[in-house]
């Protein structure tokens, strides 16, 4: 996290782009009392955008303009900055795309390129649209600022903008933004859906075994073919290379498992995959971007009705234990379910006990 | 799900290998009222296990097993089973493990073999140790019983003591088996372990921009090397032309990506990577084993602290519609939460206005 220089702050925002990024910055901006102005090819898209509140759409004191927010699909942002850049001339012109140095290379000559600084807000899954956009789909994400120096005037006013939409600022060079979200979205993106298309052909039988792993490893699987084709697209460079390393590593796999798996030395090829998955598991951040913390997990029968989870998390609340995270299983019995806290250590107990003493199936999983 | 034939019952259960297992067996059918007899090389495992009511450790009435359930690490299954046969003359042997048709492979010509009967509780996620143990291990989970017939009357006692432990029985044969868990539960492990493993070696600045995408993919990389390997070297034969294919798939998209992939041919071939991962992800059936339903998603921001879910959850059940699932998502700026319910859409907005109404932030999501 870095320090954002408190004393700039915009006076007129346009934002080019009205789907679910820009409509959610325009409802962010307005409800902190900033100007917004809003434009977007589709006038419907603008006209829904400006009646919930994200901007108006005339275009008085467009002089005034000193940033210029980019929210355009991964594909056109380019283009689009140079325009604003251009049409603008005094203005900061930001953009909102997931990748960045393909960006900053296609402005590369382009008159006005040092007023561009690019961003890339981590706002959570995709979903498009304005009617999807969220005055507060940034609170508490992290929004990438492509600067060596946030105390520069226009990196401090993108920053602001960022933590003006409730965002936590994080500054970073564009290609070590490409490289970590390659590895860190990219990429399991890709495996996600590769994984998926496994299961196009298989039997409804087969398919009916499918448990909560696969589930979770395949979420993500659902997501938009055109807007992760320009993703990847505008990625190439950075995601290869891991594609290389996980081609590299299945291959090791299929080794391993093409003479029946039975020496040691492909037992200690499997094994070592499953152990480096694991290092790798172990180095993602827990909440609050703190180091991963071991929580123990309480795992809680409730009969699948209206209002036994308000129960279960009444009687859990009157232990005055956060819960750090929840899951849910369901029970193909069709009575029944399977809810899963996630507890500090230090609380595991108390909760258990009251759980149990209100009447709760409730057990302590390892 | 398979019918089970109702007139056969277990009177004498032998349980081999006392650990998540075979512990969760031993307490379900004693809390049937089965007679359950223990045994585990570690004389500590099985004293852990008879303590926790599984079952006896004497050895009184052996002659009376007519069913011996080995739940031994993979490893060492058919090992077992064989020594079981020929111990236990009138039996019916069976085994729990998750691979299906090496065992049945191993045990041809085995004097006995005829008394064998494979199966596979789908007992959600992995963890080990009786201590781990639950009576409701296997309640509506799938247990796959490798028959073609459930009539037949060894088949019938193994799959009555699928249902007695609460579970689904579903009988499909061992190599039918085999493909399906490949598919969903063993490449999805690999998979998920490959992402992880490229996390390794990223800086801590770029895995703090990890999200819920990556977390959900790499959640079962954290699962143990041992039991994987065993796993995985079990079916080799059917997880390595799965493994082929996603490195066909995953080479195919690495060419895309080595010419930048500005060409029409190569933004079709990640457009059609994950297109294909949407089809095969809705393939995976939704709640109670049904087609996948598209439900609708209320997000609800929920202030980070004690006793927040159990009020959202009692509004939420005021409206006596039933939540098919939830997710949970933290917001890093440490005071806020975004708690996601997945409601049948006919219900959607009755859910939305009484959490409005009683003053939640709550959105419908696209």
């Amino acid at each position: 996290m870095t320090e954002v220089p408190q004393h700039v702050r915009p006076q007129h925002v346009r934002i080019v782009g009205t789907g679910l990024l820009g409509t959610s910055i325009g409802l962010a901006l307005r409800a902190q009392g900033v100007d917004v102005s809003l434009s977007d090819p589709s006038p419907t898209a603008q006209a829904l955008a400006s009646d919930m509140g994200a901007g108006r759409l005339d275009t008085d004191g467009l002089a005034s303009v000193d940033l210029v927010v980019v929210a355009a699909p991964p594909d056109v942002v380019a283009h689009v900055v140079a325009h604003e850049l251009a049409a603008f001339p005094q203005a900061t012109v930001t953009d909102v795309a997931s990748v960045k140095a393909s960006i900053a290379d296609a402005l590369v000559g382009c008159p006005g390129a040092e007023r561009y600084v690019g961003s890339h807000p981590m706002a959570g899954r995709e979903r498009s649209g304005a009617v999807a956009a969220r005055s507060d789909l940034f609170a508490g994400c992290t929004w990438v600022v492509c600067a060596n120096d946030l105390d520069a005037p226009r990196a401090a006013l993108v920053a602001r903008v960022a933590q003006l939409c409730g965002a936590r600022v994080v500054s970073m060079p564009a290609n070590e933004h490409d490289v970590a979200v390659a590895a860190v979205s990219h990429v399991p993106q890709l495996a996600s859906s590769v994984v998926a298309a496994q299961l196009r052909n298989l039997s409804d039988d087969a398919v009916a075994l499918a448990g909560q792993g696969v589930r979770d490893v395949t979420r993500i699987a659902a997501s938009d073919p055109m807007l992760w084709t320009q993703i990847l697209a505008g990625n190439a460079q950075a995601v290869r290379p891991i594609v290389d390393a996980m081609i590299e590593q299945l291959t090791q796999v299929r080794g391993a498992l093409a003479d029946g798996a039975t020496g040691t030395g492909a037992r200690a090829v499997l094994a070592q995959t499953i152990a480096d998955g694991q290092d790798g598991r172990a180095r993602i951040p827990g909440k609050h971007g703190s180091a991963p913390t071991l929580y123990r997990t309480l795992a809680v029968i409730i009969p699948d009705e209206p209002g036994a989870l308000g129960h279960v998390f009444t009687d859990a609340g009157r232990t005055g234990v956060s819960i750090e995270d929840i899951r849910i299983e369901h029970d193909e019995a069709a009575n029944a379910g399977l809810l899963e806290l996630d507890v500090l250590p230090m609380h595991a107990h108390t909760l258990l006990t009251q759980l149990r003493e209100s009447g709760w199936r409730a057990h302590l999983l390892d």
